[in-house]
């Protein structure tokens, strides 16, 4: 196993249109496309940076997946996401060097993409999000 | 102004050598140079994962500018580094937009690139560091 790319940085906030428009005025960036997850109660704002995506999450009720986050942390930098060539060898590989998977298997991300979460390991601190190569837009 | 892509994720851990076996054994990768960066206090591990840095930093003394961040935090997600063409035009439209620069000056930071740090915002909540394109390795 071995991660050859960031696919993408995630940032949780508040407000999507604030951020939205923040990255606009500040860094002149426009999102390539928004989706909203109603599973995970959240929607997303997704900027193509030279091929690595900036994503923007925010809730869309109180019971979404980043409320927690919010309420602990505020907003800020919430997760690194990698690509990986086959999801099966990077599961079985994170589980065999004792990391730790958020749920039993993988499911599609936003943008239609299979993805998985690692939690937080001790040493980094960082919650890591796997994403499948094949299939990924951008 | 216009970001155009994602120089660095940048991580805060304790124990640099531990962080840099953690990704070896996890993920499968490995440094392509480290630096210790003594006016900071800190060391770090950069990662080339085609083309974007992923940034390890480590504290090398408690006096050093990571030390408030694991103190408060614990290791973690720390900032994002945005690749700029012209520093001069980058600094002065995040102050004329309302953006906190965190020196008075952009200067000489890790791989002997210009940077400048912009201090979180309240809506997205994110240390940005600013590197200019020209001069950058990787």
């Amino acid at each position: 196993m071995k991660v050859t790319r960031i696919d993408q940085v995630a940032v949780v906030v508040h407000d999507l249109e604030a951020a939205v428009e923040h990255y606009a005025r500040m860094y002149g960036i426009a999102p390539a496309y928004r989706e909203v997850l109603d599973e995970a109660g959240i929607e997303e704002a997704m900027f193509d940076l030279n091929g690595v995506w900036l994503q923007l999450i925010a809730p869309t009720t109180p019971e979404s997946v980043v409320a927690d986050f919010l309420a602990t942390s505020g907003p800020g930098l919430h997760h690194l996401g990698f690509g990986v060539e086959s999801m099966d060898g990077a599961l079985a590989h994170v589980r065999a060097n004792g990391g730790v998977l958020r749920e039993p298997a993988p499911r599609q991300g936003g943008g239609g993409h299979l993805v998985a979460f690692v939690e937080p390991d001790p040493v980094t601190g960082v919650l890591v999000e796997l994403v499948q190569d094949e299939g990924r837009a951008g």
